[in-house]
């Protein structure tokens, strides 16, 4: 243990609560008081959702035209005062021009303790860290990737990290957890009445959905572009009825970072056999059929699977009728083909799925909402046959982590991970270690997803089926899998044998510094402190 | 005077104010305290949106398959009681099958002293006057075409009909000032988990955009099918993650109420003439320019002039940015001979553009939201250079009325009139004279639009620009235009002499029947009772 000189207020031992998972977590976060996780579908909201003040269009030009020269102007007007909350959505990715602008301008203006709340950060945001040491930006709740994570880690920021899954920010806003003040929207295209979108123009990025709350649910909505076009910029996935100031500028964005060219199928043998394995799976266990749907991200393994999966539909004969992205050129090829109906799209990685999002009317933006939102009447994630997921650590509960690092460092944020876990058939397709440091752990680190969700943990070296699913297993050996299914302890105890035994606990320091949520508000785990040692990650 | 025995709640001559348009209207509307008009612009809201019930998915199936057997199911479902409000939208029109079965519904289940919140009624919904009786349905809150706007203006109805405009409805709604309990939504696609659109099916009817409110903001939303896709329907104007139950029926609609197979121009030599005279002044004031818009809706003066303006444009090798329906196969030819970019519609009144708003995407469905509410950041109406509208009168201030005849009866709703004034430049489009009546009258029966906000009367006699608009009068001038300019009281003492003297003041009991909303939610006018007298029209 040691001292801290900065950093979020000191709890004491009385502070906290063991929730339903056995977590030790908080009761307050950030001053407002924190339900802890009540078990998986457990937790029965009450009240009203979030109702952002009604307006007059007597406050707002006839003429539609919302322009103000800059972002400073912009958050004037706005009324930008000391503690407010600020929103900015990551479909820029570590491209992103327009978040660390709009902070900028606000301590120009002489904010300070500000709540940044990004649906994600990216080491392109790593200048934040200053504002957060001059106090400008009080602390950040969203996910922090790389840089701010750290920071946030080894406990300098001056308030608790919130992490959200995409689903848990929308439930947030939408039931008034967290009141945003001003939306800063970054907007490929937009018009000078703040319809907007993300398919069209120079930066462009495909959806805008995780903009999508910020824009409904904001006291004040800027609207930021380098690609003013005229009225009606169509479509426009954020309305501008909904937008107080246009901000036009040179540029939101770096597009070689917004989007990739090209997004890259893993080379590496064994996670190429990790996909295949997935995709067998999932006809081994009489998932892939006509009209079925997954859904898989755009890390190498997921590429990699889409390829595999691709074959077994072909010599299957079957077409599937949606998958969803983040959608990458090997989903579009899959539709092109006909081999599914429609994309359902909550981001856009590569260039090809721009394309596709902007022209194919069967590839459609989703946003959280529709696809994620927990306390909808129901939302897209429970409707999907099989996902296709990564993790930092699960273990022998196939509990799983997707935030820490085995060293206990805050690396990564939720995005729609803890929200896929809805699915018909949870899969974590993962290396069985990386670094040496094996991946199947006695205990994660942190907890992300209650193993009562994850379905089937796939590596190189076997495939375990959660015991739970006993309607999988049987179907597999009906159907004479040759897949190596495995129980997890033994493929455990396998990688053990060969990295020399399992992960050493990292010693962190007994204060919080940030929270996991679930899917529904309450608080799932804590992200504990991690002392600034040498060796230590980051 | 007469007294009667049934109809609303009598009301003193202390319960009324006289409003800044110098109209008397009551303090209380159906037990709720009702503001009186404050002018243009002058009254500023305060307070949150609506927030409806937080639900959870933990609440709805995971497979997303909302299917219940019957409307009856469904209703009980959604815990029916009695007092509750039930909405229905009107894209079905003349043909709806589906707003009365949902009330006999509810009537089969015993609820009494229901609101009934149609965004219109039409005649095909007369039986409602049987469930008004039986005590089932207290009143209705919503347009009143026809039959249930006589029995209205007879004063037989429990309680006071309001009516709104469709901006004003999404106010309404949008400001807890209309809390909805049950909105049943008619539609023409959905699938299981409550995605829905208009624009496919048998009974398909384009644009859902009256049913979007409801189903943002009712507490419960029920979608009623008779054309169930499998998920997803697409595209989802109706999101299914706002609905409770999905209920198949055999048919929601007649087809052929539903939309006409082509919609008329006028034949009638005046009424071409008007349209003729609309084209012109659009040219010779200067509107008809590259980029600009128009609003005309589906009358048969409206269609000639869509005739009419289109050879101006044609003429001038001009073309429109947009053009605001009631879509019509004029609108569409226009759209397809690149005279305009977009059609943006609120709602699709025939074959033609049934199949455009299906399968253009140059063609748009917009909501009230986007194009009517008063209470958002601006809307798109004001956006309009120039719109053409009806009136049943209009007054030598240019006041107008849409929803009362000059005796008196109320027989029309406002649609989306109100809204529209906000346009560049408002112009009523009226023959001189209907059945021996005149059109232009010393004040108006009922004040639906100030008359500061409407700037243009043409007639076949002539056409009078409100004296407020200098600027017109001064292009028109500069434009040497041929066009006959004439004071407005020059014209109705034409039309006077013509029929023999101004129209009889009808004789009105002083009881309030129904209230006219103004687009911000003030009572702008009161709709007095119609005696039971032979001779009076309905």
């Amino acid at each position: 243990m040691t001292d801290r000189s900065s950093g979020p207020p000191r709890l004491e031992a009385e502070a906290f609560h063991v929730n339903a998972a056995g977590r030790r977590v908080p009761m307050d976060v950030n001053g407002h008081v924190a339900l802890p996780f009540e078990g998986v579908g457990m937790h029965r909201p009450a009240g009203p959702k979030h109702g952002p003040p009604i307006r007059s269009c007597s406050g707002y030009p006839a003429n539609g035209d919302k322009r103000v020269p800059d972002l400073k102007t912009a958050l004037e007007r706005c009324g930008l005062r000391d503690g407010m909350t600020i929103s900015s959505h990551h479909h820029l990715r570590n491209g992103d021009r327009v978040a660390l602008k709009a902070l900028n301008a606000a301590a120009e203006l002489g904010a300070r303790d500000l709540m940044w709340f990004p649906s994600a950060s990216f080491p392109c945001h790593e200048p934040v860290i200053d504002l957060m040491e001059q106090g400008v930006v009080h602390h950040i709740e969203g996910s922090m990737n790389g840089p701010l994570g750290a920071y946030c880690s080894r406990g300098r920021m001056s308030g608790l990290g919130v992490l959200r899954s995409h689903g848990g920010r929308w439930q947030a806003i939408q039931d008034g957890e967290v009141p945003v003040d001003i939306a800063v929207i970054a907007a490929p295209s937009a018009d000078a009445f703040g319809n907007a979108n993300g398919s069209h123009g120079p930066s462009a990025c495909g959806s805008l959905g995780f903009a999508l709350a910020d824009s409904i649910y904001a006291d004040h909505v800027i609207v930021v572009t380098d690609n003013l076009v005229e009225f009606p910029c169509v479509p426009w996935q954020i309305q501008g009825n909904n937008v107080d100031f246009v901000v036009e500028v040179d540029s939101i964005g770096d597009p070689s970072k917004i989007v990739s060219g090209t997004t890259q199928i893993t080379r590496s043998p064994d996670r190429l056999l990790i996909a295949e394995y997935v995709a067998r799976f999932l006809r081994d266990a009489g998932i892939v059929r006509d009209g079925f749907s997954f859904q898989a991200g755009a890390g190498g393994i997921a590429l990699a699977f889409v390829g595999f999966i691709r074959e077994i539909m072909r010599e299957q004969g079957v077409k599937a009728r949606f998958v969803r992205g983040g959608s990458t050129s090997y989903l579009v090829e899959l539709l092109e083909e006909g081999l599914t109906d429609y994309i359902l799209d909550g981001q856009t990685f590569d260039l090809a799925a721009v394309e596709s999002i902007a022209t194919n009317p069967h590839h459609l933006p989703t946003s959280p909402f529709t696809s994620y939102n927990w306390h909808g009447k129901g939302n897209f994630a429970s409707m999907v046959d099989a996902v296709v997921l990564g993790a930092t650590e699960v273990d022998v509960a196939f509990n799983a982590n997707v935030v820490t690092h085995s060293d206990g460092m805050l690396l990564h944020g939720i995005g729609g991970w803890q929200n896929c876990l809805a699915a018909g058939c949870t899969i974590l397709a993962l290396p069985a270690f990386r670094d040496r440091i094996p991946v199947v752990v006695d205990e994660v680190t942190t907890l992300t997803g209650p193993g009562e969700l994850i379905d089937v943990v796939v590596t190189e070296r076997g495939i375990a089926v959660n015991p739970r699913r006993t309607d999988l297993l049987d179907v597999l050996q009906q159907n004479d899998t040759d897949l190596p299914i495995r129980p997890i302890e033994e493929i455990k105890a396998e990688i053990e044998q060969l990295v020399g035994g399992p992960p050493r606990k990292p010693e962190l320091i007994d204060q919080p510094v940030a929270v996991v949520k679930w899917v529904d508000g309450t608080v799932l785990d804590t992200v504990w402190q991690v002392p600034d040692a040498p060796g230590l990650g980051g």
